[in-house]
């Protein structure tokens, strides 16, 4: 209950994310990286141990469901191959961390509800109610490929099907009451059966009978986390996201998102704390500023152009591997459905500041579109303050250029500042994720209320 | 290679079931027993590290994508509810222990193969290579209303899927090759783009186009386990298994079953040690062989009738539950498709010894169907070292009445003779279940170049 005592100053969210090689993607190159991107689990753990030393709200592992596709040349110097896939590697960690947040992605398209809830119901067990789930709806189309399907849904059906998900799942963790099991051995009663609830969801896309063979999780629900800056995206955000994760490049920008999502929230029926809105940011630490921006150099440097070019057209939804390095973005950007929203934050950015093809690439590749922060430890430190103090975010996803250094360097000499202001914790007070976010655990049954109250609105 | 290096005596394979509420229905209900099924996960973690004490091969878990059906009160009775969901668990199992093999039950009906191909291949190196895939086809219907559809896919269908999706996840298996990964920071060269096989599967279930996102495993594939003694279900068993489940109560229909599935094996153009059948085995062990019916006897009385029944008719594909308790089955048994085998193997028993309905669930429920020895140490010694010896079964699955002291008992008293006689061993000698088991490890592309063969034959 860090945030939201009457006593206390509001605090920062900050969470790190766990992938090596999605951190930077030069990242691996580094002299003092690890190189294999995380591929051993004491590694792994190590890092994920160290965030919780430094009392961080949670480590968080991104996810796509595919390897990326193209010239095979190009993609051998990309180091996005992960090797664990994430629910067993949460799951491990699990058992091996004590009361850090554990946030995984899974997307709605190519999932099915029973799956996922029972998962998710049984890592929040595993971890003593330490989970949270980024839900994604997929942007990558090569995933499709993989899933027996020939295209890729428009972005408003993956939506609409992520909404309905979401409900059965939250539906099927509300299968039991909290103390629904008895476990008379006497009389040979396991469970009361007047507090097992069977869902029977007949939807558009979804019929899932339950109940959860698993019990009803720790924290309720698992936190739930989003992404995704679309029209379809904030409004799913607006009315079941907990935490919303966001790729900020500017103050302003950043305002007028938050304001905008905690508008929608709030006309979704929810009060505007009822979600945290979290950027991702690549801190660049130096003894001088100049030293930081050198250093910064150095990664972006590593990046090859093959590589930044083709992970560039991934962003941007077009094609332009096969244009100059050093001219423009071209006049007419091709339209995109999947990718539009991104596409425009990054064609705004070349244009403001008139960018080579090299420069972008340099610019929004590496950090993979967040946000850059170079500088000394009290410039970073005052930065950050700087976003968090104005209302436009109300926490960081740390992504390290490359672990575990990157993470060390953020955590030794960073954070003592945001702490002597304030401004983050210094030990945890709570026990379970939705403790250290200062979220009440869900009464059973609350969210089926919520929603039929909303529908009769 | 503890099983066939000349100089060694061939050796009983061993496994422990971890369902605590999996072993014996009314299991929980003893004076001794863990009653809440192993909820907490130092529980199942003391039991699967005795298992790795005792040097067994395996542990293994069960897995149903439902809870069971039916009248509230009747099920309020029954223990089956799971807390984890067990590729979950296998995760967190996979960093908490370090030589025992880690069998996880996942069906092919409702999941698709990228995602377990994904996950195993995880596993797997969590695990350091110790993980073993329990492929089933569903048997149980209310699986189908979770998972979106109306009615549950047939016999014959679901194992036409099985195989396809069987081929697809070991296709996935061999996209890397082993020394795929060069990781040259100073050239940028994070693979070799030569070392990457592209799948490009399009069959009659599924469309994967691969590569997996996740290395080749350490064991190059998970070891591929079955049950299912449907005509269909031996036959795959023959091409693709390395272990069988079985359950078996009797000494001449388990050497039947065994010569029949290892000529299959042989016909299929594998060698006939290439496949080994475990049998289910309760044992309940006592001072005196009084003494351990005496035991018995008070396990099966605390069987609730309501649950015995409900039990028995699930077995048996139709419902007993309104019959006379103790009367006999009724003379004209309704034909069922999914069950078939099944119900065949209980009708039989019912016949052979004329039951009651009574004794019959308290026959067949209490172990689900599995094989029950009760006796002395030695009694118990000489009745699975019998089977053993005919050629009857490879192995073991032990399903303790219940945990831990259940299994505690086999390893303090039996073990040590099946040790004196040279039948199990004393310690691991390799560190991978291929290991233990004196698989060789599948080179990369082996398992396509043999279905090629096969299609040719």
């Amino acid at each position: 209950m860090d945030n939201n005592t009457p006593d206390s100053r509001r605090q920062m969210v900050l969470g790190l994310l766990l992938s090596p090689a999605s951190s930077h993607i030069a990242g691996w190159r580094h002299p003092d990286a690890i190189s294999n991107a995380g591929w051993d689990f004491p590694d792994v753990l190590r890092i994920a141990r160290s965030a919780e030393d430094a009392k961080l709200d949670f480590v968080f592992l991104a996810d796509e469901l595919c390897a990326p596709e193209g010239d095979a040349e190009t993609l051998s110097r990309d180091p996005v191959i992960y090797r664990f896939e994430p629910l067993t590697l949460l799951a491990a960690l699990s058992v091996s961390t004590d009361r850090i947040g554990l946030v995984a992605t899974q997307t709605t398209t190519y999932n099915e509800p029973y799956h996922i809830a029972r998962k998710f119901a049984s890592l929040d067990h595993l971890s003593h109610g330490r989970t949270g789930w980024n839900l994604v709806t997929s942007y990558v189309e090569a995933e499709a490929r993989n899933f027996s399907r020939s295209e890729h849904l428009r972005n408003a059906d993956r939506y609409e099907r992520a909404e309905e998900f979401l409900r059965v799942a939250a539906g099927l963790w509300d299968s039991w009451d909290d103390d629904a099991f008895v476990l008379d051995k006497d009389s040979g009663r396991y469970f009361d059966p007047d507090k097992m609830h069977i869902l029977n969801h007949h939807g558009q896309h979804f019929s899932v009978r339950g109940p959860l063979n698993v019990l009803r999780p720790p924290q309720g629900r698992p936190v739930q986390v989003q992404a995704g800056s679309s029209e379809a995206g904030k409004n799913l955000a607006a009315r079941y996201a907990e935490v919303a994760f966001t790729a900020q490049n500017n103050l302003e920008s950043a305002l007028a998102f938050t304001r905008d999502l905690k508008d929608r929230t709030e006309k979704a029926g929810r009060p505007r704390d009822s979600i945290r809105v979290i950027a991702g940011v690549q801190a660049i630490i130096g003894d001088t500023v100049e030293d930081a921006q050198a250093k910064y150099r150095q990664m972006q440097e590593l990046i090859h152009p093959e590589v930044g070019l083709a992970r560039l057209s991934q962003l941007l939804g077009f094609d332009v591997t096969t244009l100059p390095l050093d001219g423009p973005l071209p006049d007419i950007i091709p339209e995109t459905e999947s990718y539009k929203s991104r596409q425009q934050l990054i064609v705004e950015t070349a244009r403001r500041e008139n960018l080579t093809l090299r420069e972008l690439y340099r610019r929004v590749v590496g950090a993979y579109g967040h946000r850059v922060v170079i500088g000394t430890p009290e410039s970073v430190a005052d930065e950050l303050a700087a976003w968090f103090e104005a209302g436009a975010v109300d926490g960081y996803i740390l992504s390290p250029t490359y672990l575990p250094a990157g993470f060390d360097e953020f955590r030794n000499r960073v954070l003592p500042l945001l702490r002597e202001r304030g401004l983050f914790r210094t030990e945890y007070t709570g026990s379970t994720f939705r403790d250290h976010l200062a979220l009440a655990r869900p009464a059973r049954g609350e969210f089926q209320a919520e929603e039929q109250a909303t529908a009769a609105v």
